[in-house]
């Protein structure tokens, strides 16, 4: 394990070239204001890839040399290749990178093949107010946060969020609309860790919150491989007399 | 909910007709033995079902009247159709049916889709004895049994096995050989209940065994579907003026 | 296991005789209206204790004849002797009685000696709504439920709420006012359950409340022992030569 | 949080005095030897406290001054005042110090608080081999090890250990004499992480071993406290016009 995290920042980049206030929003891209939080630590290198690149910018090579792996997708989750979802769940699973989703990723590929529940939800769109409790704090994730994060201005998304119980709920929001929802929700998956997180809508300007941009460093840390113990599967011959 | 638990005990059934020493021991298929001892109350009523009969004998109308689906599987797993194995776990998630994974069907493709992770674990064939610790004695998968079952003859399975944290590990296998093993492990997934329960091999006559059938019969009884509460997803108006 | 639960429901019963309101909403105890909720049903076997009968009502006798014991308490934690209180946790530890703690029994000694933490919280009396969302809709606690319980005036709890991770939590509260709560916590400790729910204030009709009465005759369900399994403990003989 | 993690290693030290191969193995008492093994790494600053000490060592000076205590304790479990022993679950729920509970430590005092549970378990002392497997390799506490640990000749701990669910189980041991056990176990309480670990006899010498070691000190870095978020209890206004 090295000292430096190796994070690649993954968007499906599409919201932001077909949607107007997105693209005023986001105008690189919400990948580029993600990123660009991040590297703003000395123990974070971060690179970004994007869903219409070759093998959407996620090669076995590239996938070799992260650390940490985010995620934000929307409306064209259909087009990520099942081969590259694949590709994603074996390098968490089996070589124990992290995976952080955001927002409407709820509904990719990886993060369904992952949870095995069908991870739907209830959602609105009226730039209502959140509060996100820090439910643990004790948790890494919440490492330098208060009491609650607010977000004046948000797409709710409510109970019942069908994925298995979570290892750890960091946060819960609290929405204007009369809602509540897991916001922060981790899973060991094999080797590597797993950090579901809510807020990220493509035209509120979400990622540029100094709050938001703090629990993304922390889950990053959070979700680094550990070096761990040696695993072998398969057959085997007894350790005692038999 | 109706008060009599509908069972279909799946086998793939092919060892039993492949290998001599199986059809001796099972001659009508494991399925009809596991089958006989749930039979046994009269609280579960009982169909089988196999591999080769058309849609593996797993219609959409068998699955919406099976509240608990049993699974044998060993050498056939790829040969079961994506379609069925998504029906099956759609009926877990959405509908709660209970699923009871059992031995060599930890790499049947329900089981695999449900969890997430490899499945993977180390095993050999030698006959050695195999000791079942109950770790949870307040489980209802526990009910009337000792400290501890004893199978004199067993294939052993070791760990590593890379499932996601069981909600409860009920029981915790000693192998002769040095090896341990989560035997008995229950998750929540969506509405539904998985028991996955290691002990069962094609050869050795564990399904005949008075305190294997009691904790079938135990894990039918706890993965029967609940009758639960109302679940809503999609698009919502708000509760509260906003 | 006898097919009767058999529940004995403890009240500190001070508020009543104390506060004016509370006497009226409640003319003869919290304890006598919760009993009444639960006896309606015909598995289910009703008596009440209460704080100043001789050993708070908790005779070694009648907690031998408890398969569920439901506690509220508020002002007079502090007066529930040492001994009954660890009376009471041995059996639900060594016993497998079921314990119900109830709102502001979040303070009692049964309650914090079985989770070990403060079990502090946020609390304010502004009349507000909650909303007690479902969060597990496949638990036996959510049975017949809709997808939220409303509560149109109560007392509201906040998190952090400093308890152990629950097993599982049923219900997460909104509150007007701007918090939200793990409303419906499930713990298992030793051979026995623990659940707790937060409604339920000595001025507050709530006890009254069909949904409420529905949650609590799920949980005295849910709460009643499991045969299980044996357990031993001490020096014991090797099983295998060594 | 300094980047410095100040441990106090705390031991009974009644056994070294009192049975001569424990003085034999262990001259100057095992927390010598277990804090010499931790004050070979830069990042961990040690220092030792007995029983024997006023306020056994552990004022609330000194406590204040601990990122991480661990404990050892055999037969003098009753002497443990219970102020210290609160004193000691405080400074964890409340202020987030690790605590690393060692072997026969599973019956003092701050272990039986934080659990509520009556922390039984089965024993032998036979000098029996124990092989402890990794059940969790993505998990910090194995960082660098095989799949598994053997030690030669320990005391057997066998199941039902009678404690809460851990979060995490590191380790299952498997016995020569036929049992296994949850050998390392994590628990968040409040703010701060427990971590029980069997091995640790007073005559066999197992503090020596280079894997035991490692095993400590990945524990001692898993159990630092996190800075994480603000906590504020109490009566509290509201945040929105209700």
């Amino acid at each position: 394990m090295s000292d430096t995290i190796r994070v690649t920042v993954w968007n499906e980049y599409r919201d932001e070239l077909r949607i107007p206030l997105s693209g005023e929003v986001y105008p690189d891209g919400m990948h580029a204001v993600i990123a660009d939080g991040l590297s703003a630590h000395a123990d974070i290198e971060v690179r970004t890839a994007t869903l219409d690149e070759p093998e959407h910018g996620l090669t076995e090579e590239v996938l070799a040399n992260t650390d940490v792996l985010t995620w934000w997708a929307h409306v064209a989750n259909g087009e990520v290749s099942d081969e590259v979802s694949r590709r994603v769940c074996d390098r968490v699973v089996l070589g124990g990178m992290g995976l952080i989703v955001l927002h409407s990723a709820h509904f990719s590929k990886p993060f369904k093949q992952l949870m095995g529940t069908s991870c739907n939800l209830k959602w609105r769109e009226a730039g209502e107010k959140e509060r996100l409790w820090v439910i643990e704090p004790g948790h890494p994730i919440a490492q330098g946060l208060g009491e609650y994060v607010e977000l004046p201005e948000t797409e709710m998304y409510g109970e019942r969020f069908d994925v298995p119980q979570p290892d750890a709920t960091v946060f819960t929001s609290w929405f204007a609309g009369g809602e509540v929802f897991r916001s922060g929700c981790c899973w060991q998956r094999g080797r590597g860790k797993v950090f579901y997180f809510r807020p990220g809508h493509e035209t509120y300007p979400i990622f540029y919150e100094p709050e938001i941009r703090q629990i993304l460093t922390n889950a990053v840390r959070w979700a680094a491989p550990v070096a761990g113990a040696e695993t072998r599967y398969g057959n085997v011959r007894p350790l005692e007399d038999i």
